[in-house]
């Protein structure tokens, strides 16, 4: 490309590749222009307010893309020579790491997730000690002030993290990590910081007593543990070990935050098998077998850290800790054989789970909407939103047990009846000796013992009928207006709870005609309502089957997930979805949609291509880096070094940097090849650890070295993916999305024109940009 | 293009795609071609005989390759219109379909495996009554010659059904349902006569004493039936429904294979979990999450008609068919905590178990390649073989449990000792009264109990070590020279037999230091025996836990599958993928070989090319149909109908068939468009059923026509995938594999030379192709 091109080019700051930018105003001024157009089409909330610090802002604000799938390449081309020249033991070195990194991902979320369970049950386990004693002793307004108050400080202390430190850690996480894995990093989101708010926000959160899950949470803190491993040392601290170059690329990252999604499930409900496909079925946008293999082994790792653990706990060391701590519930007792009208009460929980998880979905997405409105008012708002939710939860659940009449314990009893200085089944609350109150065993309890509870067998009558309504109603509530608030929040245990309960209510109803155990039917009725709000199924139902260690329920489970799916489906998308909308994160669909196959790939390339020359003058380089986002350039190369001008390939923006700071600049415009390569290693190329990349104001140009040349050749990726303009929009997606590009050149079909159309970026293929740039396929 | 220049290109016979010739002659020149350039590889057995009918050579001979999943185009270019105009109820019964078909193969399959249970249990079960009773009359001869004729009769019987009727049938099936998922339809691999002679020969092969499973068969049974479906009825016995026509295309036929597969393995091992896994990790070559949901379903479906089943005979009316039909052990009551020396003793397991495995595999490729050589001698040579075999394992169950001593029957047993009159535990033998055999037990059983009686728990001392190693090597020798002979053979109970049986061995070994059960350590070898010769995970793992319901045993299983896979990957392949290596199917691997890092996609075209101009004289159609073998054939569009020659897409053979037949010719070279949708329905073009599209021969041209014009646009894909001529050939490789292509085109560089270099198809991507084109990369 000549300097009067160049010149041309560069006063243009219209992006190819917005996702290069894809911060606050880039999304305003796209959202804004699409808007103009006059399109009906949902917009993401981003779009009202993209200047401000509102958490959810924040993420959708800060979005950079991860490379490429496509790194191969630069392996293939930049480090050919570098590739041969390695030794066998290099690569058996880098192999043995990988494993190496899977066992540390595992352990360390095991870890965590042990810490995190020792922690909550000691917390909130002395919570209730301490409210159940001064209602022993028939102080009431003295244990709800100690019982709100403990709620509110902990729920406050939660929120000052959450609020401070890294508001990327509020929420579940679950659709971050799947945005990651789809190809968008979002900054910030498995940062250091936001893994040590997850971790303790988790433990204050679910400790205040909040319908709130850790399981979530645990997923984002494996992913984070697994990041961290990724980053290759850090500089700043001098731990920078030569092996640790070998993960400096996307793929690798990607593989290990895989394994710790994966390890995060496993660790949050002892579900090794339901970890890895959960990241299979859920998080993960692309897949390999000897993803499959290593994930196995990191949820296997998690396996026997918690093993381990609980061996050593199960002789009373850790406190309040007991066998509660995981959730483990053992419905196995129960009857497995079932008949007709068994399954009559299956299919109506099937069908009840779907649409309560549709309205679910529908009302979390509302709700969402208006706390990040006061959300983005600072963090003092956070925190205020927080602690008002936390007194409501805390009024409800100690204001609703009163409503339960008391009940007097069962006689063939093995746990004492009402439980005293442990948390337990039977809650005496306000009853005298000999009764217990049914609602405080679910409301006044920690939330994995209210499921428990929900899930133990031969106890028909445990629960009053109307106590399982008011609980459920009441769940079902504050689970809703709980997620968005600035805490780590999980959507699992709200959903069980609530499952669980209106499960024992649909028993209670069948009670006449069908022989299944109530806790079965609690067990059923969650399945339901988790297949309705989360559209899971293989991986919700070996969780399920591995939480309650029978398989013979898996016919009956599978069932119930199946027609709750199907007719959740029918209304809206999965609450992980719908999060990933509101967040504005752009999310690439796996299959294309049909107004694509009516358009062809030019329909899409927007704006003027600012291309680069085989060997280009610096000052050209440096003013396309400064006035554009471009992650990619086209390189073309023209006479005298071809015949005609064609394309030559793709140059990645930090491979610029990283050459430019070299600077191996020469005063004519001549080929110097590989020559580059005596000045740099090729691990110099390599992906730095976020944020540890070379940026445009360390580079220090002087002016004389503005008007020199430099040889972009070596660091051209030559073979990148092409397609013909002519090609359908909807092939072109599924290329794109398959392969997990970042950057796809679009040629001419005709010849004698430039060769080299635009180039598509993730941007290019969302919906609102396509249906912008092609009103007439609006529906 | 012009006349003259089809006649140049139509006289050479060298084809671009031989895979659409993929049959012996072709397979030959290519291969011999390749060794006359000096190139050593390992060359696949079809190389030496491939003018033969022998079992081997027919599945490599008649490999026709399916199509794309790039069928989507032909969709959206051909039936735009079609598709805009389809009724929104035509997608609502589509979809619907889709799911009475998946209910459809997991009801089929379902009953199919019951069948086949009952049908072994009773034969084998008569047979083997007939031999006790007459041992315990002392008549040692009678017995003998009733049990080894009873065999023989049965295995000739499955060997005819298999040598006359469908010799596709004999072996495991699945590599071939691999290879077909892979995208290599091996003709007669999945027709109605291949499941026929599968379900029959399955019974019979089992009920006959062989050492082999039904656990392969029924896979490939479950395929079959899926496939039958998928044929989209008969119209050679007036089967054709309107609705049916939906599924002809390779997209949705390759999906309900993949649930046929799912299906087969949970009817095998009724763990419907498992079946889904193994599609998944084994089976399937593409996958998409849709396709996950409805697998799920289908495994569901079998795991509920089993079960109807089970309850149904649990009454005693299914002849001799007890609780044991269908394998499910219960080891859950051992222990299951344990500790160091344990997890010493797993390790050593892991070990022995991948070093068994792989010599196991390498002697399975020995003995298969030295059958296929008796095998293709004809069908005689074929029966004669099993008999032999047949002959040979009688006289192993049969003499061998002579050299066991008669140990003394338990006292504290609740089943009788010797069992009399029913399959059972302790077989009395040559024996008095009050002892057993122990080696008897394990021979004289089906091999399903056989696996009981080792998996049973609490019984440490049931067996003697000596009789453990006896077992262990008969099991291992007639494993490795049963699976070749023509008859349907799985490998999986092979697999666990002789794995429980060392299993046992090593836990008798470890017997002073570890406290596991010795049921327990014959799970765990069976586990470390699967693992190094199938080298599959986490399918495994759910499959071993679904059989012995036991999911605390989860973190032993998956450390001794994660080490004997490890040890057995680093001598050879699975047994799966050599022996499709051995069969001569071109599979193509997920991942691209380091030496097409070296490589660009020109390197790897040969041959001249064939192409069509955009409306194009019939006779030089016919002639290219007629000379050559191509499949696919490029489209360019020339002076006048567009300013420079250029691509303007790919014609398949099979739309050629079509649009030559209806005639649609004009006297003139004019562009008739969308005319010719006049004449036809969108749907003739679509896929027909196996053996019933348009052929060459039914093609009558008249002489006149020939000189009379057809225009091809309307058939032709005009997004067909490319690839530039200099892109690096491991990424074309992944393109194409990634997204299921058929045809890939190679498209020059630089302009001014003609629009298409080449079209690359699967055989480009074979090793053998590459590197006896490019002898420099091997190494």
């Amino acid at each position: 490309m000549d300097q009067e091109n160049i010149m041309n080019h560069g006063d243009d700051v219209h992006d190819i590749e917005n996702e290069g930018l894809w911060d606050g105003k880039e999304i305003k001024r796209y959202l804004s222009e699409v808007s103009d157009k006059n399109i009906t089409y949902k917009e993401p909330f981003l779009v009202k307010r993209t200047n401000t610090t509102s958490q959810i802002a924040i993420v959708g604000a800060n979005v950079c893309p991860i490379e490429s799938l496509d790194y191969e390449i630069v392996e293939n081309e930049l480090f050919k020579q570098d590739w041969r020249s390695r030794k066998k033991v290099q690569i058996f070195q880098y192999v043995l790491l990988k494993w190496a990194f899977a066992l540390l991902i595992g352990l360390g979320t095991g870890i965590v997730g042990f810490f995190n369970n020792i922690a909550v049950e000691n917390i909130a386990g002395f919570k209730l000690l301490l409210t159940s004693g001064l209602m022993s002793e028939h102080k009431y307004y003295k244990a709800f002030t100690a019982y709100a108050g403990c709620n509110v400080v902990l729920a406050a202390a939660a929120a000052v993290l959450c609020a401070f430190i890294a508001p990327a850690a509020a929420g579940s996480g679950i659709p971050e990590v799947k945005a990651y894995l789809n190809g968008v990093d979002a900054y910030s989101m498995l940062a250091p910081s936001t893994l040590f708010v997850k971790i303790f926000g988790s433990i204050l959160g679910v400790s205040a007593g909040f319908v709130v899950g850790k399981e979530g949470p645990m997923v984002h803190t494996g992913a984070c543990i697994a990041n961290l491993l990724g980053q290759g040392g850090s500089r700043k601290y001098h731990l920078t070990w030569t092996w640790l170059r070998y993960f400096k690329n996307d793929r690798d990252r990607r593989d290990m935050i895989t394994c710790g999604a994966a390890a995060g499930v496993a660790a949050a409900f002892r579900a090794p098998v339901g970890g890895v496909l959960f990241a299979l079925e859920e998080a993960a946008s692309w897949w390999r077998s000897a993803l499959l293999w290593r994930t196995f082994f990191t949820t296997a790792v998690v396996a026997i850290v918690l093993r381990a653990f609980i061996q050593y706990c199960s002789t009373g060391k850790c406190g309040l800790f007991g066998q509660g701590g995981l959730i483990m519930y053992d419905v196995s007792s129960a009857t497995s054989t079932y008949s007709g009208p068994d399954i009559l009460a299956v299919i109506f929980l099937g069908i009840i789970g779907g649409i309560l998880g549709s309205i679910y979905n529908y009302f979390v997405d509302k709700v969402l909407r208006t706390y990040s409105i006061i959300n983005e008012r600072g963090a003092v708002s956070k925190i205020l939103l927080v602690i008002a939710i936390s007194l409501l939860t805390s009024c409800c659940s100690f204001g609703l047990p009163w409503l339960a009449k008391c009940i007097s314990c069962p006689t063939d009893l093995t746990v004492s009846c009402p439980t005293v200085g442990e948390s337990g089944n039977y809650k005496g609350f306000q009853c005298p000796t000999g009764y217990y109150n049914d609602l405080a065993s679910l409301f006044l309890n920690t939330n994995d013992d209210a499921i428990r509870n929900l899930f133990s067998t031969s106890t028909k009558n445990e629960f009053h009928i109307s106590s399982l309504f008011i609980f459920f109603g009441a769940i079902y509530c504050l689970g809703i207006i709980t997620y968005g608030i600035a805490i780590p929040a999980g959507l699992f245990i709200p959903v069980i709870l609530a499952g669980a309960s209106y499960g024992r209510l649909v028993g209670r109803l069948f009670e006449s005609i069908s022989t299944l155990d109530m806790g079965l039917y609690a067990l059923l009725g969650a399945a339901s309502f988790l297949g309705g709000t989360m559209r899971m199924t293989v991986s919700l139902c070996v969780i399920l089957l591995e939480l309650t260690n029978d398989l013979l329920l898996l016919p009956l489970v599978m069932l119930v997930l199946l027609i709750s799916k199907t007719v959740a489906d029918n209304f809206n998308k999965g609450v992980y979805d719908q999060i990933l909308k509101i967040k504005g994160l752009p999310y690439l669909d796996a299959h294309a949609e049909p107004y694509m196959k009516h358009l062809v790939a030019r329909d899409v390339v927007s704006g003027p291509l600012i291309t680069f020359s085989g060997v280009e003058k610096v000052g050209n380089i440096l003013h396309a880096l400064k006035t554009t986002g471009h992650n990619g350039f086209p390189v073309i190369d023209e006479p005298p070094f071809s015949d005609a001008p064609e394309l030559c390939g793709v140059v990645l923006r930090s491979h610029l940097l990283v050459l430019l700071k070299g600077k191996n600049f020469s005063k004519d415009r001549v080929v110097t090849g590989a020559d580059v390569f005596q000045r740099f290693a090729a691990f110099d190329f390599s992906k730095a650890g976020s944020g540890k990349g070379i940026k445009l104001e360390d580079l220090d140009i002087e002016e004389e070295e503005m008007e020199m040349y430099v040889d972009l050749h070596p660091i051209t990726n030559a073979s990148p993916y092409t397609v013909v303009e002519t090609m359908s929009l909807a092939k072109a997606a599924i290329l794109f999305r398959q392969l997990g590009l970042r950057h796809m050149c679009v040629v001419p079909k005709s010849q004698g024109r430039p060769p080299i159309v635009g180039i598509l970026t993730r941007h290019d293929f969302m919906r609102e940009h396509i249906l912008g740039l092609n009103p007439q396929y609006n529906e």
